[in-house]
């Protein structure tokens, strides 16, 4: 007999008894800390060492909620965790904020959760707070998560995009387009090649030996919404650099490559979740990139360029047939909304 | 000659040169924090003082956006704000991240952003990191704002749900409604009566002035969803403790009560965002009381019940005309969705 599945009600984000029954059937057994668990409106945390700390906010609105290598759950504690990460910051603690439309089916949203609360065991943070909302059918679509999150910076690290500096290099940690392209081809519903899969991962471990080789870290970005290109960009125009990179040193994998062909699109622009560009004075490229390599998720990890004094805020590519043009950033949309 | 009216598009979320125009253009200019105007992904904050901090989330998807007293920007602001007031926290720091369906109308969403930055400065708070999506048509309700919120918690303040205790005094720092019924009243579309204003402030100044009367404080709530009488089931089941409280000590509002008899409903279970709920000592009850009648949010401060050993985890109303009857947590939608 086929089980019913069980959807989510307005009343499930009214504030009463079913409320709580969500809340206490659903959250907590997933996200036990204590602070959470008091179901007070603040979590109240001791901050082990005084200093600086990081703070991000990330809405995730994936369509489909679903697909291959991840899904919003994976996603939402992912990107808040490497916004921190990119901060130089150790991660500690997430918020996750639930915006659902009645009529979800809880099996979805059980699924997300779990996702969610494996990715936060695998980056070493804790969920402390959360917030659940049900709007009623057809205003939203489906789940929207959002994640707010706290980190501490360690001593001596001092990262940003307006701080690389002529003579750094850039960093890659591995392939591009993994993510972008494993969206739009679910999307399609295309099944063009079923090795193409997300790379949502947390990064926090990756910039934890970065920070460890010793090299002397400027800017950290991951490159998700307009892909690498985007961030290539942000980092010229803060820092007032211009930013050169080879074509060729830049991973793209076969599949990726493959279903970029089809849809007319450059793998550089496109989203990923599980890499970042790192720019680091250029005698401590080679310890960074041993140190990136040296990490499960930065074994592909490539030199891809360099920073200069000429064209400031601007960024030219190197291109495999050896001709040279500037990277612009995209006006708008780079191509469908995946996020 | 009318001006046209400009439009949120999908590209101004799609992480290129118009999402830097809008963040540009509308974001920075009001919340000008130097740690939201690098852009980077995480702000990094020195907390002055080691110690305990606050965290919390809160999602806002309230219709209509703008109401008497108060809309989305000033709310999303409020709420979170009175979230980490409610943990005895001051509130520093703020996350503000928007959901936006294509073609809602740039002036509203400016409207809303400038409620928003008025309200942080009544707080206190500084905007310090933000996140934008625009979803399509259809896709969500206009606009969703998520705020999470980061708070110092002064030394030897220790206030939650669970720490009430018997000979507790119940307080109850305004006039209960006043938000649920400007809300219902916009959305059924009547001009019934347009002295109807939503509370929504913000909570941090009373709850300072609170804790500097010495009064020994054990719980705090903002009764919004559910209302009052949500608020107090969450004390009595936490704590453990029964709570007895006089309706006739009840401040509310007479546009409101009229309200609440057209539409059948009761002020009890009608959301807040003004309000607290504070349990003190027995001892320190007056002066409680003084404190927050001192402050131009509490005028109207009343003490409206206490907490004892009987019935535990149960709230028991003596209402006016002499009964004595359980006033019991909703168990789905209080009245309408109206956040």
């Amino acid at each position: 007999m086929k089980q019913a599945s069980r959807l989510i009600l307005l009343d499930h984000g009214a504030g009463g008894r079913l409320s709580r029954e969500l809340v206490e059937g659903l959250i907590l057994p997933r996200f036990g800390h204590r602070a959470l668990a008091r179901l007070d409106d603040s979590a109240v945390l001791d901050l082990a060492a005084q200093g600086r700390v990081a703070l991000t906010t990330d809405s995730y609105t994936v369509t489909p909620l679903f697909f291959p290598g991840g899904d919003i759950g994976r996603l939402a504690v992912c990107g808040t965790v490497n916004d921190l990460a990119m901060a130089g910051a150790r991660p500690l603690y997430l918020t996750l904020a639930l915006i659902i439309e009645e009529g979800l089916d809880l099996a979805e949203l059980e699924r997300a959760l779990d996702s969610a609360r494996e990715a936060a065991r695998e980056a070493g943070v804790e969920v402390v707070a959360g917030d659940t909302k049900v709007v009623p059918r057809g205003a939203a679509d489906k789940l929207f998560i959002n994640t707010a999150g706290l980190g501490v910076v360690p001593p001596g690290v001092e990262v940003s995009s307006a701080k690389a500096r002529p003579g750094d290099a850039v960093l890659l940690s591995g392939s591009v387009g993994d993510h972008g392209l494993t969206i739009l081809t679910q999307r399609a519903g295309t099944r063009l090649d079923s090795s193409l899969r997300s790379d949502t991962a947390p990064l926090a471990g990756l910039v934890e030996a970065l920070i460890a080789s010793g090299a002397e870290l400027h800017s950290l970005r991951d490159p998700t919404r307009g892909g690498l290109a985007a961030t290539l960009n942000e980092i010229a125009l803060s820092s007032g650099v211009g930013l050169s990179v080879k074509e060729g040193a830049i991973p793209v994998k076969a599949e990726v490559e493959a279903a970029c062909e089809l849809f007319g699109l450059d793998p550089l622009f496109q989203a990923n979740e599980g890499k970042l560009v790192a720019l680091v004075r250029g005698d401590g490229a080679e310890r960074a990139l041993a140190a990136l390599r040296g990490h499960p998720l930065g074994q592909e990890a490539a030199i891809i360029g360099r920073a200069g004094e000429e064209r400031p805020g601007r960024v030219i590519l190197e291109t495999r047939v050896g001709g040279r043009r500037f990277l612009d950033l995209p006006a708008g949309e780079p191509t469908v909304r995946i996020c």
